[in-house]
């Protein structure tokens, strides 16, 4: 049982959702209503964290956090290699997914909790998301994904951070990063972005 | 090559050398000055985002990120796994590993930046470091390592993330975890630690 959250809207559930449609997986998915339902006990004792994604297996044993979701979904379910096919590309993807995560997501997803304690914060966290899409709008226009020449769970996370980021947090995505544009139209095209 | 910084006492370069000391294995090293011989053209070639540390392999290809460069170089030198030996195991590990890196690095990191500009900011992320750490000391209440029974890459990066946050964040491990304590204690005694 994969949960996730109510209405669609949180990027970390949308990472694995996009995942699993570019699998071709399908799996029995509960929606909890966010800050509600994933505060009780009984979803506490699943992920004392309670975040969402959770993906529980029919043992019992609970798997948090997108990522590490998508990781074992990708031993079960190899192709299409989205984490990468070899020891090399497997860690450059990875690679590219921190740096996605970390200079982009990250300031993205703190920022909007400091506008109104500490505007100084925001400002500077909303800069470094600002510094990492003009580095990738560089990285995009020199191969079409943003890991290489295919599309890999890089390209899930960032899709999911960028959308986020517009719909949700203030931050659209800059009308001169043509390359990024170009990107995101064609990664939102696939069938898996209305995952 | 391995280029890390040259007075050891950055966090992402430390999660590197303690996991080539567990895993036995010697890659020879180049330690760069800081701010300075990380910001040179020659080196933004290999890593543009400027960070340490970078891998940088036979034929020029170059690895950035910490997690990255362990996940390589668990492939090429599986034992002992540290990563986990089973999908199950490799996803648990990574969920833990998630938990630790953003719940409680990544706060820790940013603090100290925003401590002048934002205070606010600043002690809403130390903050959320010390809830992050409280639960860390209730599951190692309950198991000798990060995810379970065994020594893992969690156990690095929290071990990294801990020292540095004691030693450079002004947030010393708080007295009263005595689970966490004990485990720090553990995983220090290692040699790996010394690395």
């Amino acid at each position: 049982m994969l949960y996730v959250d109510h209405d669609g809207t949180a990027p970390s559930p949308r990472r694995v959702r996009i995942f699993l449609a570019e699998k071709g997986v399908e799996i029995p998915t509960r929606r909890l209503r966010l800050h509600v339902e994933n505060r009780t006990p009984e979803f506490l004792a699943k992920n004392p964290v309670g975040s969402l994604p959770v993906l529980e297996l029919d043992d019992g044993t609970c798997l948090a956090e997108s990522l590490s979701i998508c990781r074992y979904l990708e031993e079960l379910h190899p192709e299409p290699a989205l984490f990468g096919a070899t020891p090399l590309e497997r860690a450059l993807v990875d690679m590219w997914t921190r740096r996605i995560e970390l200079y982009a997501y990250v300031p993205l997803d703190l920022a909007p909790g400091f506008v109104e304690s500490a505007p100084a914060a925001a400002e500077k966290l909303r800069n470094w998301a600002r510094l990492a899409l003009r580095f990738l709008d560089g990285v995009l226009a020199e191969r079409p994904f943003v890991a290489g020449e295919r599309y890999t769970i890089a390209d899930v996370v960032a899709l999911a951070s960028l959308d986020y980021g517009a719909r949700f947090a203030d931050f659209p995505l800059p009308g001169d990063h043509v390359h990024l544009a170009r990107w995101h139209a064609r990664v939102s095209a696939r069938p898996s972005a209305r995952a």
